[in-house]
């Protein structure tokens, strides 16, 4: 997991200064645009050289067969990809008779920037063509955060030499042929011209496509319009045909001269309106893009953006890769939620094509906590999709034979697509996850609505689920069998630990939102009988503990089996793809946090003692294949006291894609690990937790950072916290009478406006010496 | 899992007496003729209708991509099915201008017959064609155990009014149709025209046709002769092309006259061989065909059967239904095994597609046992199959991070071929019942040729393979984690007893098979601190015991899940095609005979008192969806003194394919249940067991059974056991000072030729009651 910076360490904005055709694909993910509905890959205005080109709407996708070679009961049939849609990013350049690109003639500059406080990425390219002519190009691009359904380019040439006869071709194209299928089962299937053309319409200055998925029937729509600046004279035309449509500016440039062209971008698409609907909400996308201007768009942009800061940003004084990396994860989480609204957030946000473009646990488990902090509207969109998904959830549980809700494993419209059960469908915690985040969200914000409308109905429907799936053995001992929880390197074991306890909360969440709104509740079919016997499963839980060892077992029998023979290990290629399943599963080796994310997210379930055991014992058989994993261990490592390694860790997550230290952002960035990088901070160094419905702080930074700053929503509020070495200091932002109970280091503290709180650093000793990880597993330290 | 019986119960016989469309594929199975190298279905002569036509020549197979919606390591990339090879059964038949079909004009008779001392199947048939004309058909099919490469039809027809215009149009027909592929997983896929011609021959009175498979690359030759007998003149010819052969006769028939046409067939299949050679070795075995002519084939097909029903036969007294069943199995298994030569014996011999005509433990777990005993020239050739794919054995255990060799679940060829590997690559066990064949195969014929040149071998790589799996915990326990035992029902478990126990019984014959042959073993590169280990892992092996319930569990944790909710249930489809695997796997429902398999095959790790609590507790759970299960329980109930139970068990088992209990006999015959059944009587009701190297016997018999005899070889010598409710009696059939101790209830006797010993049978008083089944589940009462 080495990798060189490849970009410079900026506190805002990432640049890269120079173009690496070997890094490609992984720009195309870093420098991808986004606003949670529309997502652009940073391919290149004039398309190409690309690896994988990317333009996605939130939720478009094709159905495809799953062919299983020995079928079985239950098994998903059908899978869903997220669809490569119309690409309107493109804008081709002839300079006199020659084709601008990069690998032709002379690049003498290039360079790209996306800026994280504009929320635009720029391009400055300067060339001279094969023949000698050259021009310098300057680009910028972004999709609205405030106008969901446009994005745009502002495209401008400058002859050097001269006079050159410029040609601007501005494009939307359909079916763009993409990439072959990968061998790596994290690489997702391509889908070949998966648009049927529906309708085209020439506009006074663009075009309008419409297209429809051939098997999922999606329609959607493309449309653009432009403006053109010229010095002179010039030439406008517009052609259409079935998969494309052209604009072509043609006009004559003096030396110095320029020729701007701003093209807006509109996207639509439904399941159930009709073509003339969906051409009409284009062309209506893009006269409010064109009535703001390119101007006004980038001015809208940065004053979204700068609310945004101002609620969420981190602040790491000391290192300055960290406050890089953590702020572009920021962006990125922002980019992949703001606008997503009832649709799913991806593990892959809109920025590439792996895991099919599906939402897994990543969204609920890792991207909501930080949303819900920092932007709680985008929070409660993602819960109300999957309130909307719940009948597929509850058909599932039925063909599952379970009772309640089954939420899919992974999923673009809401069947499950998984089509390996032990490590997708078996991977039942999914549903506990939800059910806390369904659970925090109200907590954090006191926004109650969503809880009214559909949190309740999420609550009783796993809460059914859970019971019929666990049982009481003759001791009356409650028991989950037969799941396969967090670590994918287990599978299909009894009592996961982690599972039980989140079972056990979501019950219990259950029994209290019922009793929170029991005239809901009884419409939902609920009787006393049933909200005590989830309460009786959840206070009967079986918690698998080694009396021998001291630690506590990530599920029954775990801490007996043998151990893995690092010895003979290649570290760099994850274990899954040089090892069969079954000889991980029966050995102690643990791909990703498990019973370590247990003791994050339910820490009132173990004593402090435990908790340095367990970290000690389960950091030595991690192996963070998993890019959900650095950040839980550097949350529970600082908790222990391990600061220097939780530093270690939290850089992991938050350079996951900016070091591509998973050898494939190229395929999309990982959402879960950058938001992690969130909680790595604010939760592991900024010592952040949820405890008994109060905020509790405990501050303590390793050596490397000298000042942390973050801010966070709650209850409507906006928290400023600020620690160094010595002190902390807690600030509520907004005026008025607000005051804010909490507790700092153990001590009750009430933070009132204009009355910041301050206490001095109280320092932990850790109870164990920092422990070691599997040979060559060591977190690489990055400072 | 009722059927009534649709073929007159008759001692020595399988007769059809009128054709029923709706089991047409039932019969194709039922009377399918083979000798273990050729298998030809029973398909009508004239080839239509039929549902699946079938000619298959043993381990002729093709390859097919294994396509995975998500791939993982170690997963078989490439699947073998057993092909349709080139048809030689045709022989149709035109009536003056009308060609004869059974659905038209009118069928005025039809029986079939397959007589189980002739080995020959004969079909009689009266017709009358739509205008009225009538035929009298006799047709005989054999397949030769004494020529291995030869088949025959015998077809003859007579003119019942006349003079008819009589052709006989007799075919070789390669890539014949198929039927689709079912969503049935364990209906096997379907090839499309998977031969290739490569080149065709007119003889004298026939044709050769070579063909080579697309993907394997195996090539096949089939060709025929004709000899003709006609009351007049008649014309002969032959056309080829290049997927088609036809040898036509013509001739007119008057009322009563009678024309003959005996077909012979030759086969051969290489995967090294040239054309040429192939070419010449059909023409050599129709020549030695011809030679013998039908009349020399089926008297040499008789002396053969005389000789094997001589050591074979299993008389049933009192229950003419399992008589016939039990010879009807012992015949196809003879059919399945007798030639088979170092090729596989796959689940379904030679009879029909199902599972892709894959070899399974079925092969050395329930059908050598039988093969041991009568026909050990047979047993043997499969075992030196099994050794001639060691070395695939061995790649895939290095595949799969394992030394020595792992066998795979299911094959033709030796590669995996198990695409869904928790239920197959994970069953581990099939290495030790491998181990298990070959050590009983030496104690049982005394001859050592096959430990000497293969067997020590077999023995040395799975004990390896065990020890690496394996592994001592803290404690010094041994234990095997991870594994699928017998029962397909639960996967993955740890310490499944059944393969813990058989895993310590191959550790223990490694051990000793190296104490027999040190100068081999040392070749192996054995050392004694190899050897060391072995039998502390055998002796250090964990036993999951209930001591609450007092009973074994099947695999650590079993006792504990929850109960299967059999309320919901409807018997008749198997659970799997009903409930996904993971409700399956975690809870305690028993799919087929596991740990009862255990107390079968390894008694001496039980006490009595064990086995009655066992068997009682588990065959309250166990739904029997396989079909290895029925003769397992029938085996333990009886030695546990469930002797009614054990009936109706004995019956289930024998009568699997001639009753399509499992409604999939169509696809081909269950040639474990069949063997099974055999055990379940010999094993069941003989109390035959192999202990500490002598036989044992304790004969008792059910209600409905008044007299039980059967026959055994062993070291050489032929064995006869006699018994009825009163009296057993055991006599050496052989000449000469031969004697053989063994154990007759416990008791020590020796029995010379000559003097039979006689004894009283001893009754057993079960400790407990009789058992029942789950809901719907018990086994059905043929009597």
């Amino acid at each position: 997991m080495k990798s060189p910076a490849v970009y410079p360490v900026e506190p805002w904005q990432v640049r890269e200064p120079a173009l690496d055709l070997e890094r490609l694909a992984q720009a195309e993910s870093v420098f991808a645009v986004a606003n949670g509905h529309i997502g652009l890959r940073a391919n290149l205005d004039e398309g190409e050289p690309h690896v994988i080109a990317g333009t996605y709407l939130n939720s478009f996708y094709e159905q495809r067969p799953l062919p299983y070679p020995e079928g079985g009961y239950g098994y998903p049939e059908q899978g869903q990809t997220l669809v490569n849609v119309t690409d309107g990013k493109l804008v081709r350049l002839m300079v006199d008779d020659e084709p601008f690109h990069v690998a032709h003639g002379r690049l003498i500059a290039h360079e790209r920037v996306l800026d994280l406080r504009d929320g635009v990425l720029r391009r400055t390219v300067d060339w001279e063509s094969p023949a000698g002519r050259r021009v310098r190009i300057r680009t910028s691009r972004l999709v609205s955060f405030t106008q969901r359904a446009v994005a745009a380019v502002d495209y401008e040439v400058e002859a050097v030499g001269g006079p050159l006869r410029i040609t601007v071709q501005s494009g939307l194209v359909a079916n763009e042929e993409q990439p072959h299928e990968s061998s790596d089962p994290r690489v997702a299937a391509a889908l070949d011209r998966p648009l049927v053309a529906v309708a085209q319409d020439t506009e006074q200055h663009g075009a309008v496509l419409l297209h429809r998925t051939r098997a999922s029937k999606l329609l959607m729509g493309a449309g653009t319009d432009h403006v053109v600046e010229a010095p002179g004279d010039y030439d406008e035309e517009t052609d259409v045909r079935e998969d494309w449509a052209r604009t072509t500016v043609v006009t004559v440039l003096r030396p110095g001269e320029r020729l701007r062209v701003t093209k807006f971008l509109g996207y639509a698409w439904s399941s159930s309106r009709s073509p003339e609907a969906l051409r009409d909400q284009v062309a209506g996308a893009l006269t409010g893009a064109r009535y703001a201007g390119w101007d006004g768009l980038a001015a809208e942009q940065r004053a979204y953006l700068d609310d945004f800061w101002d609620a969420a940003d981190v602040e790491v004084e000391g290192d300055p890769v960290l406050q890089q990396a953590v702020r572009f994860g920021l962006f990125h989480v922002l980019q992949a939620g703001a606008r997503a609204e009832r649709r799913a957030i991806g593990a892959k946000g809109l920025t590439g094509p792996g895991y099919d473009g599906h939402a897994f646990w990543d969204t609920e488990g890792f991207v909501l906590p930080l949303l819900t902090y920092v932007a709680p509207q985008a929070a409660a969109g993602a819960l109300r999709w999957r309130h909307s998904i719940l009948d597929q959830a509850r058909l599932r549980a039925r063909t599952l034979g379970l009772a309640g809700a089954a939420f899919p494993w992974r999923t673009i419209h809401g069947e499950e697509c998984s089509a390996y059960w032990p490590a997708g469908t078996a991977a039942l915690h999914l549903n506990a996850v939800i059910a806390r985040a369904v659970d925090r969200y109200r907590q954090l914000t006191g926004d109650e609505s969503l809880d009214e409308e559909c949190g309740l109905e999420i609550l009783v429907e796993t809460a059914r689920l859970w019971v019929s799936y666990g049982h009481h053995d003759a001791a009356g001992v409650w028991h989950v069998d037969g799941v396969t929880g967090p670590d994918e390197y287990s599978g299909v074991t009894d009592d996961n630990l982690f599972t039980n306890v989140m079972a056990a909360r979501n019950l219990r969440a259950a029994v209290e939102a019922c009793a929170r709104r029991p005239e809901a509740a009884a419409r939902l079919g609920v009787r006393p009988a049933e909200t005590d016997a989830w309460q009786a499963a959840a206070d009967a839980v079986h918690i698998p503990y080694d009396e021998r060892l001291g630690v506590h077992e990530q599920s029954t029998g775990f801490t007996r089996y043998a151990p893995w023979h690092f010895a003979a290990e290649h570290p760099g290629e994850p274990l899954m793809l040089r090892a069969p399943y079954f000889q991980l599963y029966r050995r102690q080796v643990v791909k990703q946090a498990d019973l370590v994310l247990a003791m994050h997210w339910c820490p009132e379930e173990f004593t402090a003692e435990q908790k340095a055991r367990n970290v000690d014992y389960y950091e030595r058989i991690t192996v963070r294949d998993s890019s959900l994993s650095a950040c839980t261990q550097a949350v529970m490592c600082a908790e222990v006291g391990h600061l220097e390694l939780a530093h270690d860790y939290a850089c992991e997550a938050a350079l996951v894609d900016l070091r591509d230290l998973h050898a494939n952002t190229g395929y999309g960035l990982h959402l879960a690990s950058l938001a992690g990088a969130w909680s790595a901070i604010v939760e592991g160094f900024g010592g952040l937790r949820e405890q008994g419905g109060e905020l509790a702080l405990a501050p303590r930074l390793p050596e490397g950072i000298t000042g942390l700053r973050f801010r966070l929503r709650r209850r409507g509020l906006r928290l400023l916290v600020e620690a160094d070495q010595q002190t902390v200091r807690v600030t509520l932002l907004d005026d008025g009478g607000a005051r804010l109970p909490l507790r700092l280091y153990d001590e009750p503290v009430e933070v009132v406006a204009g009355e910041p709180v301050e206490r001095t650093v109280v320092p932990l000793k850790p109870l164990l010496p920092a422990p070691t990880q599997p040979p060559g597993y060591a977190p690489q330290r990055v400072r």
